[in-house]
Order: structure tokens, then C-alpha cells, then sequence
């Protein structure tokens, strides 16, 4: 496999509708790298059951939710390759194969097991195929044979993870997985509407799809700094909910005059909740459009779905038809 | 999926030449079982792989080698399934559906898992994959739907954790998966020649496709009545290795003549090594036949697993669209 663009590989798994904070920390990356890299983007949905076993069904409807998320968001398809894992068969083989390899030992010590299955305590997640989850992710990166993953830095103990599994699987058989490598990406962490991290389950985040009048509605009543009663008293932007969200969707020449504005009581909480709308209105109105394109057409996303399996499916077929050779095990 | 006659599934790993042991121990039931059942028999060559890791290179060989010695044996194409389980690819995403929902616990308790654990220490077995061996049989057996499957005394653990995953499985999905029954078949145990288990690593025993010239040299050597030392010495079957084979192998018509002759002193050792080889000659000769055919057409054994894969790619796929229709996990 040759191409001459380095290749990437990351995916998401269909919970639900992405809001702000997945743009900033994840989305907004994969858009830029759609140029200078060969992207493969998948949605995780076998991953999805890792966790959602319970309730499998509603994993369905997020699928196309979820495309539509990230073309509306500015993926291409014509620039990326965005497809499912669930339909390209050979991740189940590769992750089989990879199992046989894989110590006991580096899954259970893995930190983000154990964290995970602390946060999800409440969903039983004592299952072989939970603590096997970082085995699918490593078949998923590797069957690509990509230069780069696209991680934040939470994510990192998972890459070693997956670059340890390539390395004892060349050492077993010889040289032929490329030990991909983290490509760390910034993310801008923007928090919840209530300062928390923002999440769907605290009630805090405004969603990729949200209507305008939703967002409206959540920005005015947004807690801004609680000491400042009326305009006439001077207010903080650093304890404020609002504020880290000027620094993220506002024009940054204006951020000193807000700042200023603020401590001085000459701009209040209202107007900067105003000036706030119109940059989120800025920020959202092309993807919104672009949404509604999608909307408008609902075989567009399974079209999509379809032209990247088949282009994923081939790029899977020809690695997993060497790997057979590779290990004499083609038949 | 309907069949008129009831179903069972079965499989081995292809790791070698199988000997008397295996024949009587597993392969003469399958035999037996293959009018009255709608039976498929697989090579389980994944399976291999999880304790054979290390040198994948070797299963290659080992896959032909088993069907010809299935048929040999007296499986017949025509009234059974004979497959290979990497060859349907469906074994593998079932596989990673079920290790969702099997807890850890219920592998990790698996006393088969701690005693194999032991047995191959050299071997390194503390992988994922070794761990989920018991998921990956489950997903073999419950694919096709069999009412039984037939297994030996040590096999019921296993079975039963198959049943347990089964049930698991229709618990929180709602009823799927039918709960196989375990068809406990005769183990005839027959020794090796020194008395021990019958073992090729052990050196003792004999291969199915064994030359009549190298099975008369391991008869003639065959340790009987170490007190026996002359003929005109009476002698125990009871403490002679030899004798468990003329049970199995004789027409039992003869064995009071012989056990009389051999207390009494009317009968010798060689006398009676004799009679064991005709009982041998008369055992093995159609098997050899069957087996020459098979090597003199060497296309016809990749012939049977094609058929053979067709026929259960088909039940596999049967068996994975209605699931997938049932977990709403098709698109
Ligand atoms: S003026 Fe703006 S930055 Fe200052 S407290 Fe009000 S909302 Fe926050
Ligand atoms: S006569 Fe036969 S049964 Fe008796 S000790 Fe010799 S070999 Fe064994």
C-alpha cells in the first residue's frame, strides 16, 4: 500500500448528536488534516456496543446522525474517507487475530480501563469485550496502515497500547504493521454552559445541530460571574462561564475590549451575552446550512457511507490478504 | 432456518496427524452421528492460533492433512458439512458480538481455562485471545443453530458456559440463540502403547495414516505383562498394555480365548501381538484406502472445504442477517 499524502485513521463512536465541545477538541482537528492528509474517519459503531451492549438499538439511529454531524461540521467526502466499522468485516478478523498476541496483562494495566470502568460503574462493564476494547481500536488503526493518529493527550496511553500490540506482532512474525504514530492535536477544551466539561448527560452543551433559538435561550440564561449583581458593578472574566467562549468564537481583536469592558462595569453581561449569539451565529450558520442540505436529502448520508466502505473496504481487503500471506495462513 | 433432521456442530484444531486416540475418542462418534444428524464439522484453525500463536506458519499443512484424515476416517462430504472456520468470516464478527455481553468472570472461573493455563506454561498463554477461547467456541457452535453438540466428558464445563453466553445473550436481547444440549458421546480412551494417554508428544501412539510396516514394528515392541518373562509364564491382562486394544480393536468373540490363554500360559505374547496386527490390518485398511484416494487426487480435499465453506457461509450468513435484524444492527 503506497500514498504518497501520509495517512490517518481515528473514528467516533454513534452516541448521540456532537455538540461544541466535540467540535473543539476533536471535529475541528480532522477538518483541517482533510488536506494535508489521506484521512480515513469511521464511525465506531461495533465500539459503541463495547459500552452500549445493554441497548443496542438506538445505536442504529445515531449512524447517520453522526455523518451528518461531521459533513455538516466541513469533512468532505470527496476529500476523506468517512465509513463504518461495522460494515467492513475484516476489523472482526484482524481483531481476532490480534487477540492471540495481545497480553492479558496490558489490558487490565491499560489506565483509561480502569477509569472508564469507574465512570461507567453503574453499566457493568466487567465483559471479556470491554477490556478488549483497545485490541478493536488497535485492529481498527492498524488495518489502514496509517503514519498518524489524530489524538488529544488523554488519549495517549491508548496509542502506546496500540504501537505496543504492532511491535509484538512484528516481533512474532516479523516486520509488517508500520508502528503508527500520535499526532497530538490541540484541543481547545471549551467548557460546559455551567463551567463543568461540557457533556449531554449534565444538560451543558449546545448541540452541532442546535436551532438558533435553543441557543439563544441557553446563552441568556447562562451564569456569568455570580458577584456582579447589576452592570454598575465591575465583573471577572476569569470566573465567568461565558467568557471562555468569546475566546474560542469571537474575533480576537475584540477579547481586550470585552475584558476591559468588563472590569471596568462599562459593558454589561447582556451585551456580551448579544455579541456572543452573533459570533455563535456566525460560527453556526454553515453548518447548520450545510446540515439542512443533508436534511433535504436522506440518501445522501447512506451514499456517503456506502462510496467509503467500499473505498475502506478495499484499502482492508488488500492488508488483511497480505497479513494472511504474512502469517501462511491464506488459503 | 429449518432442518428436519436435528442439528449438531463440532470441530478440531488442525495441529497434526490424529492417532487411535483421537479416532476412538471423538472421531468414530462423529462417524456415527453423521446419518441420524444435520451434522457440521469444522477445522478450527483460529482456535489453533490462540495457543499456536507463535508459530502460525505450521496450521497451514495441518488444514488438509485433518479432512483427509476426517474422511478417511469415514466422514463423508456428501452427508455432512465439512468447513474451516477462518474461511467464514462470520465466525469472526459473532465472535465480537458475544464478547460484549460474556463477563469476565465466567472465563476467568472457566476451570478449563487454569488447567490448559498450566499445562502450556511454556507456551505463554496469558493472551486476550487464549483468555476468550470459550467466546469464540460459543460463537462456532451457536451460528448454526444445533439442538446438540456432541462432546466428551471434560468438554461440559465449556458447554456449559456456551449455554450460559447463549442465555446471557437472549436475556438482554430477547430469545435468539437456541441452548444447545451437550450429546455425550463414548470415549473409549483407548492408551497409547505405553499404557499412558495416547499422545504424540508422548511418542506413543499410533497416526491413522500410519504404514501397516511401522504399526507391526510399534506392535512387536509393545511393552505386555512385564512378569510374563517366557511363554510358558501365565499372565495378566489386566497389567498388560497391550489388551485394552484387543477390547477395542478384536472381535470380542475372541477376547475369552485370549484371556484365558494368557493366564493359563496357552498363548503368548507374540501369538497374541499377531492376532492384534491382523485386527489392526483389518481396522485400518479401508481407512488407508480412503486416504490413498485423497492423496492421489490432491485437488479433491480443497474441493470438499469449498463445498463444504459454501454450505456453512450460507447458514453463517442466515444465522448474522437475522441477528443483525434483531439487535436493530443492520444497515
Ligand atoms: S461582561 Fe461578559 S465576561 Fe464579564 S461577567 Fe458578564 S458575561 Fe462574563
Ligand atoms: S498374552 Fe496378550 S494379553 Fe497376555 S500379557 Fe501377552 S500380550 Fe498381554
Amino acid at each position: 500500500m503506497t500514498h504518497s499524502k501520509k495517512r490517518i485513521v481515528s473514528g467516533m463512536r454513534p452516541t448521540g448528536a456532537l455538540h461544541l465541545g466535540h467540535y473543539f477538541g476533536v471535529l475541528r482537528n480532522w477538518v483541517n488534516l482533510q488536506d494535508e492528509y489521506d484521512c480515513f474517519f469511521f464511525v465506531a459503531d461495533w465500539h459503541a456496543l463495547t459500552s452500549e451492549y445493554a441497548d443496542p438499538r438506538k445505536i442504529k439511529g445515531f449512524v447517520p446522525g453522526l455523518v451528518k454531524d461531521w459533513v455538516a461540521a466541513g469533512l468532505d467526502p470527496a476529500r476523506c474517507v468517512i465509513f463504518q466499522q461495522s460494515q467492513v468485516k475484516a476489523h472482526a478478523e484482524l481483531h481476532l487475530l490480534l487477540s492471540m498476541v495481545t497480553p492479558l496483562g496490558w489490558l487490565e494495566r491499560c489506565p483509561t480501563y480502569k477509569d472508564q470502568k469507574e465512570q461507567l460503574a453503574q453499566k457493568d462493564l466487567n465483559t471479556y469485550g470491554f477490556l478488549g476494547y483497545p485490541v478493536l481500536m488497535t485492529g481498527d488503526i492498524l488495518m489502514y496502515k496509517p503514519e498518524f493518529v489524530p489524538v488529544g493527550q488523554d488519549q495517549l496511553p491508548h496509542m502506546e497500547l496500540s504501537r505496543e500490540i504492532a511491535r509484538r506482532f512484528n516481533f512474532l512474525y516479523g516486520d509488517f504493521f508500520v508502528e503508527p504514530q500520535a499526532l497530538l492535536t490541540e484541543d481547545s477544551k471549551l467548557p460546559g454552559l455551567d463551567g463543568r466539561k461540557m457533556s449531554k448527560s449534565y444538560g451543558n452543551s449546545i448541540s452541532l445541530s442546535e436551532d438558533m433559538d435553543s441557543v439563544r435561550q441557553k446563552l441568556m440564561t447562562m451564569l456569568t460571574d455570580t458577584n456582579r449583581l447589576r452592570k454598575a458593578d465591575p465583573g471577572d472574566p476569569c470566573v465567568c462561564n461565558l467568557f471562555p467562549y468569546h475566546k474560542i468564537l469571537t474575533d480576537p481583536e475584540r477579547l481586550p475590549e470585552i475584558e476591559e469592558g468588563c472590569r471596568n462595569a462599562s459593558w454589561g453581561c447582556v451585551d456580551c451575552k448579544k455579541l456572543l449569539f452573533e459570533s455563535m451565529e456566525r460560527f453556526l450558520a454553515p453548518i447548520h446550512a450545510r446540515r439542512r442540505e443533508l436534511d433535504e436529502n436522506p440518501d445522501r448520508v447512506w451514499e456517503i457511507l456506502r462510496d467509503g466502505n467500499r473505498r475502506a473496504e478495499a484499502a482492508a481487503n488488500e492488508t488483511m490478504d497480505a497479513l494472511r500471506a504474512h502469517l501462511n495462513f491464506d488459503f
